[in-house]
This record gives structure tokens, sequence and C-alpha cells, in this order.
């Protein structure tokens, strides 16, 4: 019979009782406790770490321990298994956190849509509308049965009719009838073809009507909450998406998910992530989540399938096949996104199996659909799509540049939070940095990667191909590998240092976004002069220094005044499917008008992207002067 | 602290677990055994018989039994305490009976509609339809999404494209496409503007399409299995209404419905006869319930309302308003109807308070609604509802007969089962009678009080009056009441009679029905030798002898051949409305089409009333001649 023990976790002080000889990774996934694994627990990516506080443990990796990280107790949760009653420690760099940004937006302030106002671009019509009735009550002169007096009323207001009302509906309707003087508030689902009465309210509570708007990334997740009726965002949070746990790009969770269990596990970790963050987002404006009848899904179409719980094996596989390209309206109770029983989850239409819904809201919110000069636009993420067209045409394309941007698969990356290094300056032996919040650095994030790339390279510390030359005084040698130390004191005690390793992973990044532009204009004739605006989406796009971009080659050469940022126009996407009809016909008839180049099957890509392994690139003469 | 004890009860051998001083009526319930009890546990209607085997109980009413009864064990269940561990037997006649009639129809043989064939007159087009497909599998020259490829393929046969399909047939469809090589069937539902598509099965399961009609009366349940693609009846079935032990007629059931927590018993007792009927006729056709997409009910609207768990209340407080005259379809799932989780529920508009679905269903399988002549249909049930007109118009009544008819109401009735009474002839003191299946009599049913009533009547044991008159040996007089005994060797021994007050009763009902007829003609300016067709539905229509019916005075004096019996027409509409679109059109178009006669309010009926309580009536010499 094999024992249960007790696995503690600090710093939540939270017990998981788990079989002995588990081993920690999988326990603290049991626990529901999520924390960095880029290989999904192999012992590859030696992400997983956490400090053993006391109790019995085994380490299958006690031969390659440093000495440091032996003497702070750091060891690896997935190559380590629990003996007996153990307590550990989270350690801040890896866990996946939940905490939503306290960013409430007046409705007078900052507010994502204003600078491309839904309303003025799309006209308002949202996806789940309350509308107020007052019915006369029944009387010998007017016995028509109440349900019919319902559609007769609002038949005054409107042309169609809904062709669904759901029973509890029409169970509550004869009390509310004539316990409410004939006084009651529907709410509706409509979209396209699409028309349902889901919940009727005694009263007028047309004011009480709220959605939530989510861009699910690789990476990370952001949700906001919607003032339907006022046509504001109330606030807005981030966090990490749950599933990071299960591998870090979209080919590895598309295979763990052909596994045995694989989807449902994936399909839970998000959904997770999602419910708690409607909780944290509701609960911090003091809203029911019974008055959110909306959870709109920008998302690329990996992560779309899995929180619909569809296969997206055949995403990966030839010839490239999604399930859909525009999903139903579904139940949310049938997706598990905890909402009002009765609400419905809408997914943003994708146009391509690499290029997803959250591009044809980048399109929409970009404006480059209807521009009249050559336009170009990039999200940047794990995946870097691109879009290049105007009013009359749109090409798209798709890169995987890994999550080396967003602080994974790089030894000490981090997502952007308090002590994620962000920006660098190095003269002669200094280096100087500064973090996130001003704290000690835990890690570097991917702002602060291309900083670190572009001083390296200004001062000849690299060479062209990235190669550590010359003798500065912090390189030093480890395990074989060569590394820049850019300080012994971090948060941890450990030191922060890009490897030789990092150096070539961030490299084939942001050569594969590079890359994908050139090819993409070379497919079609173009050059990067041609290119009038340069819009830049993504998580890290708001805060990226564009000279050192352009210097170590991500970003084409282009007078500064070209590019613009945007932001998350994922999120602010979803934002719009909820609250436009005209938003949601065009994001539906956007993708019917894109073409796609399949770089993968492109004969220039490799060409291209060979040429941008450099920094800059080959093309240094013709499109770079150092200034 | 109450002490629990057991209740078992034969035949059935089951035992049921109760607190000691219980009344059985009650203990039974809680069991899931349902006998008959008109007045709903108060000890009044003395229907509630059960037979003490042994145990420790207490008699509420020791002094009221016979000696006989006292002899034989029998009490009454509600009067009856529990008062420790006891066993009791279920009488036959009391029984609530869940056997299905073991009657299957022939494909070429008797089949319901056969007479009025839904395909003929109605045109095709079921309400639930499954669509094979064959699709072309994805390949890199067809890229097109699985579901929009299952679009595409669907828009080849029809212009309709549905508004929804569920999640788990969005879940299933990738592996289906490509398992079954593109070979996949579509089950939808389709009803005026509602057009889902609730499953998806890999390969052709075209043929696997059923459905359930199903006539909800206040008395008796009647079903039938369809084969939607062979468009037959593969079996019918009859049962009683479970919600008898709550109260016999239709404002009783809506009284209770109207006590805390009355609703919901109310609905959980039809429902349970519902879904226990689906089992026995599904089973025994050996169909899967998973195979069945549509439940269509017809049924009057108290009934309906019931079935669907939706306040009756107003139904029955002026000004007389239903909740909805033509509900939405529902999810069987939330109706509580166990078929395929994603089937749905119909039911048949109706168009008053008190003239519903079934009637609706009558006007059309008489087609009444498109005679040239004018034409009369009855369904003669606990209410009997009239329908005058021709294809010009249609004028509706109900009339409250009580369920004297189906056996209720009077002290020896019984419904249409074995060992009832159907025939009666009299020849001075000899009485002849047969009872169904030729079995000892267990009591009398309605078509045999219509033919004892008519042989009192001429063998002049009564009056017209209904009075016994005369000194006939079988009357005698019990507790200050005369009766007529009509046997003293009935199966549990006890007298069969019929009484002052059973006459009384019948001469009500049949006085109710014979008024009402009499009451809409007058409004509406015409005489009964204007109808040239009269049309009777009902349960026990197929079975009453014309001519005592018409000496009774229950159907007025016509020639012969202008009645026609049309057997139970709510079943078969329910039949049309889940085979025909054109069906459930006209069944919306009628209910517009039909105006009412408020019995209750107009001023001819009292008169009429009080003219019918004779034998015939006081307009004998007009309209009865004496053969």
């Amino acid at each position: 019979m094999i024992k249960s023990v007790f696995l503690t976790v600090q710093p939540f002080n939270k017990k998981i009782l788990v079989k002995k000889g588990s081993d920690i990774l999988s326990s603290l996934v049991k626990g529901g406790i999520f924390i960095t694994s880029h290989c999904g627990g192999k012992g590859i990516c030696r992400k997983c770490k956490i400090k053993i506080l006391k109790g019995s443990f085994y380490s299958e990796e006690e031969e390659k321990l440093t000495e440091e990280r032996k003497d702070k107790n750091i060891y690896l949760a997935c190559r380590t298994k629990v003996m007996g009653n153990l307590e550990i420690e989270i350690l801040p760099e890896t866990v996946i956190s939940e905490k939503v940004e306290d960013k409430t937006f007046e409705k007078e302030g900052e507010f994502s849509y204003r600078t491309h106002p839904v309303k003025d671009d799309f006209g308002l019509s949202p996806i789940t509308k309350k509308i107020f009735l007052k019915l006369p009550q029944p009387s010998f002169e007017d016995t028509t049965s109440d349900y019919e007096r319902l559609l007769r009323e609002l038949k005054k207001i409107t042309d169609e009719i809904p062709f669904s009302i759901n029973i509890e509906s029409i169970r509550k309707l004869p009390n509310i009838l004539r316990d409410g003087l004939g006084e009651l508030t529907l709410t509706v689902v409509k979209d396209e073809k699409y028309y349902e009465v889901v919940n009727i309210e005694q009263g007028d509570t047309s004011l009480n009507n709220f959605g939530i708007a989510i861009d699910i990334g690789t990476t990370t997740i952001a949700a906001s909450l919607l003032d339907i009726k006022e046509e504001v965002v109330l606030k807005k949070g981030v966090t990490f998406n749950r599933q990071a746990s299960f591998g870090d790009d979209i080919i590895s969770r598309i295979v763990f998910a052909e596994k045995k269990g694989g989807l449902k596990k994936l399909h839970q970790a998000v959904v997770e992530t999602v419910n708690g963050m409607i909780v944290n987002l509701t609960e911090s404006c003091g809203i029911s989540i019974n008055d959110i009848y909306c959870v709109v899904i920008s998302g690329n179409m990996t992560m779309v399938h899995l929180l619909l719980e569809i296969n997206p094996s055949f995403l990966r596989k030839e010839p490239y096949i999604p399930v859909a390209n525009i999903f139903p309206l579904f139940k949310s109770s049938d997706v598990g996104i905890r909402i009002n029983r009765k609400g419905v989850v809408a997914t943003i239409p994708g146009g391509y199996p690499y290029v997803g819904g959250d591009i044809t809201a980048g399109i929409l919110i970009s404006g480059i659909y209807k521009e009249e000069v050559l336009s170009l636009f990039v999200d940047i993420g794990t995946n870097g799509e691109i879009v290049v067209g105007n009013k009359d045409f749109l090409v798209c394309a798709s890169a995987s540049a890994g999550p080396a941007f967003e602080g994974s698969g790089v030894r000490n990356g981090v997502r952007v939070m308090e002590g994620a290094i962000q920006t660098f300056q190095i003269r002669n032996e200094d280096v100087h940095f500064e973090t996130v919040g001003g704290t000690k650095p835990i890690g570097i994030c991917g702002s602060g990667y291309i900083e670190l790339l572009c001083e390296l390279f200004k001062n000849n510390i690299i060479n062209r191909n990235g190669i550590f030359i010359g003798k500065h005084k912090r390189i030093i040698e480890k395990d074989g590998m060569k590394e820049f130390v850019v300080t012994e004191n971090s948060a941890n005690g450990e030191e922060i240092a890009i490897t030789q390793a990092d150096i070539d992973n961030l490299i084939r990044a942001k050569g594969a976004i590079f890359s994908a532009i050139s090819t993409i204009l070379k497919t079609i004739g173009l050059k990067f002069e041609d290119i009038k605006k340069f819009y830049i989406a993504g998580g890290f796009g708001n805060s990226i220094n564009i000279k050192k971009a352009v210097e170590i080659g991500l970003l084409p050469d282009l007078p500064e005044e070209r590019f613009k940022f945007l932001g998350n126009t994922s999120l602010r996407g979803a934002e719009g499917y909820i609250l436009s009809e005209e938003f949601r016909r065009l994001s539906r008839e956007i993708i019917k008008k894109l073409t796609y180049v399949d770089l993968s099957r492109s004969p220039i890509y490799m060409e291209e992207y060979m040429k941008s392994l450099f920094i800059p690139h080959t093309d240094y003469l013709e499109t770079l002067e150092f200034k």
C-alpha cells in the first residue's frame, strides 16, 4: 500500500495530500498550484525551481546541483519526489500569478477604445442586450396570454422576434408579470441569425448588463470587465495561462492534448484561469457574476480549440484544418465558464490555423482593413503574426518566434512583473539596469532582452553572430558554456546572466519575426520602405525601445514616426465584439478577405530566415544606419 | 423521537420506510405507488381502498365500516395510519396501472392516421429530421474547416442553415469526419423559426429516427411511438395520469398546484408517468431512448402547464389567462422528459384556457376546419369540449362534465380495463352485463354507465328525473340512500351498485355536455338538424352505444349515419404535429380562427343545463322518438 503524505506549500501555507513518491511538480498541479514548466516536467527546461524548507524528499539530480543551489536548497520540482511530509516554498519567478492589475478606468479617463471608439467606428448593438418593457396587465378586454403579451410589446420596438426562450424564463413570467405590474426586463442574446431570450427579471434591471472580454494568449491571459450599458471598461486584469504547466508553445500544447486526458487537462487549466479572473474582476467592482451574460474570447486557433475542449490535433497535421473558422455561440455552462448559467461564450472568427481571431481583432482595431496607404500589422507573442495590406487587400503570415520575448526558454527569463529587468545600459564594465517596480531583480523580461542584446552588440561583447568575443570581466564559463553575468545580487541570491544559448534563442526569435515580415513583403513584391504605417501589437509592445529593436534587427529601419504601438489589440477586439454588431459582421467578412502566405512552404522564407540570424541581419547596410 | 417502520405493499412486495403515524395514502405516494384518490386524501371520495394483510394500524373510520368491509379488512388508505410494521395489498380497481396496451401496428395494418393520412393532408417534414451527408475529406486544395465544410454540404440540399449547434456536436465533429471518411448523419430540430443541429453521428443513422406522441388527459395518458422515417406508429400505449392521486379534475389540480410544493409534485407525477410509458414503448420495440429526439404533447392547457412545471394558477383566476397559447420548443432535459438529452419537447398550441391543444388536434384530425357542410366536433373527457363550424368559421366551448364517464366520482366507477362492465341489458329482474375481457366484474366504466342509465329508465326503475321508482327487488337502501345492486359477485367480493348520487352525477355529466352543445348552437343561431357531420372523440368514444347515448340525452337525436367516432384525436394530432410542418403551421393558424363561447358567462347556458337534467331532457318530444 502506498502511503499518503502531506506536501505543505509556502507562502500559501497550503497542504496537499499526495502519494509518497509523487514528484513535486505534479503534486502542485493536483493542489491547484501552477508554476512555470516549459518542458512539461521532463527535466529539460530547468524552470520549475522550488525551495525545500524541511521534510523528506529524494532528488534525481543531486549530482548536477551547483553548490550554491544546494546551499539554498533549490531543486527542480519535476525531478524531486515527496518521500514523507514535506514543506517547500514557491519562488516568485516561477509562480503563475493570479493577481489582477489594479487598474480601474474612469468613465472620463483612460479607456481602451477611446483611441478607436467602437461607437463611432462600428455602431453599437451589444451581443447581450437588456430590454425593459412595461406590459399592460391582462383583463377581460385583453386576454392575450403572458408570453404572447410579451412578444407583442417586443414587436413594438423591434421587427425581429426571438426564436427561443428557455423554460426558466417562461416559468418566472406569470408571477413577474403580475407582481411587477407588468414592468420587466428581458435579457436577450442576439448575433447574426441567433436570437434568444435567456432571462426575465422583474422591474427595470437594464443598468445591470456586463460582459467579459478575454484575450487568451499562449502565455498570457488578459481580461476586461465591460459595463455594456455605459460602454466603458470598468476594470482590466492580466494573468498567466495555467496551461504553461503543460508546455510552452502551441505545438507542445497540441501534442499534450493528443495524450489520453490531455485535452481535458488543458481545457480545465485555461477555464480555471479564466474563471479566476472573472471572480477577481467582478468582486473588485462589486458586480455579481449573474449579471454577466457574455464572454467573448479572442485568441489563436489552438487556444480557442482548447478553451472549448475541441480536439486541436488537425491544426498541426496536414492539411492543417481547424474545426471551425467561425464557431457558433455556445452556452457558458457547456464551456464551463462561470457567469450567469444562461450566458453565452462567443469567439472571434479566425482566418487560418495559425492566424486566428486575435489577428482578426488586430486588423479591426488597427484599422488596417480600411487604410488608404500600405500598412503592416504585427502582433508579437509566442507566435508572431503579420498582416500587410490596406482597404484593397490583406495578406497574412505567422512565424513561430518561440516564447523568448515573453521570458520563456531563456535561463533567467521572466514575464513582465515586479522585479523584471526591462532596460539596460552597458558602459565598459558597468551594467546599469532598471526593474519593474524598482525592486531587486528576479530575471529579465522581453523588452529587457532586446536592450541587453543591443548593448552587448554595441559594446563589442558579442559579434554579429551573437558569439561572445573579447575578455569582458563579466563573461564567465559554466558547464562548458559562456555567459554574461548581469548581476550576482538577485532577489533569490542566485546570479542573473545571459548565456550563449539564450542569445542564440533570442536571435532566432527576432529573426523569425523579421524574416516573416521580409518574406511576406517579397512574396507580394513590396519593399520595407513601401510600408507607410507600421502597427505593433502584443503584451510587451508598449514598452519596447524602437531604436534598439531596429538595431538588433527585430524591426526594419523605418522612420520612427511610422511605428505605432497599439498594446493588446486582441483584448480590445474582444471588447468591440461584445459591443457592436458591425464589429461582428466585419470580423466575419475580414477573414474571407484575408489571404495567407504559408511560410513553412515558402521557398523565400528559409533564405530570409538564415539572413536574419545576425545582428541586425545581412541586409544591414541596406536598412540600417548606426546613429 | 418518531420511530420509522416498514410498510410492505403487495402484490409488488415493495417495502417503504415511513414514520410511525403516517397515513397509508401519503406513504404510498412517498414510495412511488399511486392509487386512485379523487378527493386528494380528505376521506370524502372513499376511493382509496386498500386491504390490510397484517401488522399494526389505526383506522379513523372504524365506526363507519360495514361488517363486510371489516371482514375483508378493507380500509381507506387516507384514513388509516401505519402504527408499526404493516403489510397491505393494493386492490386492482384502485391501482393506477402502468401497463401499456400490447398493440403493435403493422406497417400495412391498422394505423391511426391511415383514415386521415398526414402525408396526403399535410405533407411531410418532421420536427426532428436526420440528414445523411457525405463530406469530401479536407486536402490542401480544399482547406475549409470541419464545421464550415458541414454547412457547405448542407447548403447543397437546403437553403436554410441552422442558427445553432451544441458544443458536444462540434466536439465530436473532427474525429467523426475523419474516422467515418466524411459520412455522417445530422439530427436537426426544425420548426418555424427554430433550426438547430442537436447531434452528429458517424455513418448513416438516418433510419434511427423516432418520436413520441403523447395525449395527456386529466385522467388518462395515451402515447405512441413513431418511426419518423417510415411514417408509421410502431406501438401505442395507454395508462393513467399519476396526478389522479392529487385530485380528479382540472380545478382541484390547479388548487393543489397553488400549495407549497404542489406544482412540483404534480409536475413530477405526470413526468414520471410519461417517462414510464416511454420506457415501456421503446423497450418493447427494442429502440433506444437515445434515438428519440422529440416528444410532442397534446393536452388541455392545465395539463400542459403542469407538465412544463409552469404556474397554472391564472387559468382559473379572472380574466383566465394561460402563460402561453403557443409555447416555444423546450429542451427535453429542462422539462425532465427522458429521451435523448438533446431532444426537444413541443406542445400543440391551444386556443383558450379551457380549449387547449388537444382540441386544436381534434379540429385538424377531424377535418372540421375544411368541411363544406356544418359540422360539430365533441371531445368527451373530464371536460367536454365542443367545436362547431366548417371551412368558414369555428366556434368552441368547454363544459365541465366531471369524471363520471371516465369512472370517477361514482361509487363503483372504474376506467376501461379488464373487469370493467361496459354493456347492460335489464329484463325484468335479470341484469345481464358484459365485462372487458369477460372476467369477474370490478366496477362499471363510462360506456357501461350510459347503458345502465338507459336500461334503468326504459325499465321504469328510475323516472325522467333519475329518481328510483317502483319496487324492483334490486333496489335497496343503505346509509339512507337508495341504490340499485348490479351484482353481489364482484372480483373483490363487494357488491357493485349504482346509487342515487351516482345517477345524479351521471345526469349532470351528460347534461353538461348536451347543454353545452345546445347552447353553442343557439348562440350562433343554429339547430341540431343543421349539423350534417357529428364527430365524437375521446377515450371512450369508440365503444359507446349511440342509440342509448341518444336515449339518455347525452347526444342529440340525429340520423345515426351523421355520427362518426374518431377515437383519440388528441393523440393522432400529436403524431401529425411530429410529422408535418403543414400540420404545425395549421395548428398555429387554427387557434387564431377559433372563437370562444364562455358558457360560465352565457345567459343561455344555465337554462339549457337545467333543461338537460332529465332523461333524456325537456326537449324530449322535439328530439327523441322511442323505438
